[in-house]
């Protein structure tokens, strides 16, 4: 990966920088350069200032073989970008009559009528290459700078994609041939950065050229292995983790979440689900119905949340609560399992618990979750305590109870 | 503001050059810089890689007054921000007495063994300041660096707010005394950005010196006002748009959201609810439990997918299914007033429809959805004809739900 071609992200905008709009545009050029074979060494963001856009733009070129820009291109007062290219690199502009017939037809083409300040879209840098901009009105444009090769393409997020896809990336292929390195991810519960640090640690010394990250999506943590295409060791790597993460790794899919491995598993065995839920209040259900096709394997949910309506929607017997509190593992039992029974399913889980921030005693703090999994071989539960944020609890909560569903339908396989 | 304290955000992670992650921090860091009276004058992003990232530091705090930085603070070895500022700054590392008790607090308080790597997370730059991580294990700090402020925060981005709002912003208003500008939103549902900007585009000639900006997150859109802190006519103006916007406005505070308006409309006027959602699946229901003491309000929801789910659940009657099928306003209805009924609450939302990319049919294709809203005084149904994309036809579905919902009870108010 040494000799990858580097590539350097620069986005322009003042809203940027006032926290108005978020940066897709940076996140989106960088995975689309990554995939290419591109190693991405920065990404900038400048405001609505020519000298700034300047120095950003020459800062980048000599940090990288090629620059990507995006914004600044329309026609108003704070689109700098063809002048801060000229302060930048040197030269002048001048009116390029493939850019201005661009910009006429596609007036044309919108019914629109054109103010001579549009004509400013066509003023290029002598010496630009224009990139025609199919979806929009600014044509993007390169030219060669600072020793890299600059693209300057559209704010708009669609004619940006548009244009990289159909133009930019095919030449940048076509000049730099990148090589699109190895990668792979496991996603993985139940363990944390730091404990898979000391279980993985020696990979990298153990096969040499493969790089181990890690990224957390609480409480979800993913070790991402990355090496140059020609790594002789790769599926040995790839082995080593796979066997050290064991079940705790519930897909090798980047994207694949735990509600579809958990949804693939029941369609797999014929079998179905109910979920009875309290503290965390449909978010189960809703990971579940994210999944395309989960009609299949999803039977219904209760989002049972005072203690009337688990009575009478799943029979959770009032006594039961009374005895022991509506956030008990009596409670989640009878919750998990009253969904099953309601529900005729296979499976039920059951999820209660004090997500705060009220509702917490000295025995029962905030952060209380009981959970229950009920199967074809009966009940387990298992107590979490969590911590004093309410979204987060209720997040672990319904991560660790499909992670439980998951684990019990594994338990019954083998 | 000429003459504002400068502010420069620096993050740091791989994961943001390869596109894995979209940068959001970034985005709420510049956000709440802006806010609180600060000019952002750049951002940059550094990969894992020391150099890159002391010379990213370097650069930003030569930029600005306060530079803002997040990751690279966990016990990995790729995390690197403790040995970047002191290549960036000079100086050395040193076990922070202050830091280390605090990551040992917080891995008592979770239960979990640490490991010696997680020492690494006290090593600080000689000098430095501690501050306390509520919600993580990894401290921040704060140190004075290249004629800058400098402030280090976790990439977690619930920690990084907490310890942003709770610490760091409040020490940089003490330090700098940034005088705030005035902002301010309008959170909108059911107008497009151009309706919006044909209706509200004249604002900023009709009162000179207020800035006028919009920002989607569909269905919703957000109107935002920005404007001196010496503006004349700030509150003229925010009439003005209140005036345009009417009913479609449902809240003007930036963070309250559609289902936290709803709820408190139901509280005060002692009112509760209950769900029916098919193709929404939880979804409803999770947005209401997301706001603290919903439990006030919500009594409960049923996810009912299948068929018989919405007979043995709430009712619907397998007739009408058979009749108009599953998909129909007569079944959306049944839905509703099943759920108000079974629950008798004083409000139920029943929504059916056709997410994809499966199930359609030339009569009834992907995207078609039904929603009513059973209130004391009758029911509304309304059908929305969607597009291709499940989880933007499930968003949509959530969100219209709740409006009509929030429609409907100011209606009966008035």
């Amino acid at each position: 990966m040494d000799d990858a071609t580097t590539a350097f992200v620069v986005s322009q905008g003042e809203e940027l920088l006032t926290g108005l709009t978020v940066d897709t545009n940076a996140n989106h050029l960088c995975g689309a350069l990554t995939r290419a074979g591109l190693r991405v060494v920065g990404a900038a963001t400048a405001g609505d200032d020519r000298t700034v856009i300047a120095r950003a733009l020459a800062d980048a070129a000599s940090k990288a073989d090629v620059v990507l820009c995006t914004g600044g291109l329309g026609p108003t007062e704070d689109d700098l970008t063809a002048d801060a290219v000229v302060e930048a690199f040197g030269g002048e502009l001048a009116l390029d009559e493939e850019a201005w017939s661009q910009v006429q037809a596609r007036y044309e083409a919108i019914g629109r009528a054109m103010s001579m300040t549009n004509r400013k879209q066509a003023l290029l840098p002598v010496g630009s290459d224009v990139i025609e901009n199919r979806l929009g009105t600014a044509p993007g444009f390169a030219i060669d700078g600072g020793g890299a090769r600059l693209y300057f393409m559209p704010g708009v997020p669609r004619e940006m994609k548009a244009m990289l896809k159909e133009r930019v990336l095919p030449e940048i292929v076509d000049r730099f041939a990148p090589r699109a390195p190895l990668r792979h991810t496991f996603r993985v519960m139940g363990r944390g950065e730091s404990q898979l640090q000391e279980q993985l640690g020696a990979l990298s010394s153990t096969f040499p050229g493969v790089i181990l990250g890690f990224r957390t999506r609480m409480p979800e943590n993913h070790v991402k292995l990355a090496a140059s295409s020609e790594c002789p060791v790769w599926e040995e790597a790839k082995a080593w983790v796979r066997e050290r993460l064991g079940e705790n790794c519930f897909s090798e899919e980047p994207d694949e979440e735990l509600a579809a491995v958990v949804g693939e598993m029941l369609v797999a065995r014929g079998q179905t689900l109910a979920l009875a839920e309290s503290c965390t209040g449909g978010w189960i259900a809703h990971l579940c119905v994210t999944e395309a096709g989960s009609s299949r394997w999803l039977d219904r949910g209760f989002v049972t949340y005072s203690n009337v309506a688990k009575e009478e929607a799943i029979g959770v017997d009032s006594a039961l609560i009374a005895a022991h509190g509506a956030v008990s593992e009596e409670v989640a039992r009878a919750m998990a399992e009253g969904a099953k029974a309601t529900a005729q399913t296979d499976w039920g889980v059951g999820v209660t618990g004090i997500a705060g921030p009220g509702g917490g005693t000295p025995d029962k703090p905030v952060g209380t979750v009981w959970i229950a999994v009920a199967g074809p071989d009966g009940t387990h539960t298992r107590r979490l305590r969590l911590g004093r944020d309410r979204t987060s609890n209720r997040r672990f909560s319904a991560w660790i109870a499909l992670e439980m569903l998951r684990r019990q339908i594994l338990r019954r396989a083998s």
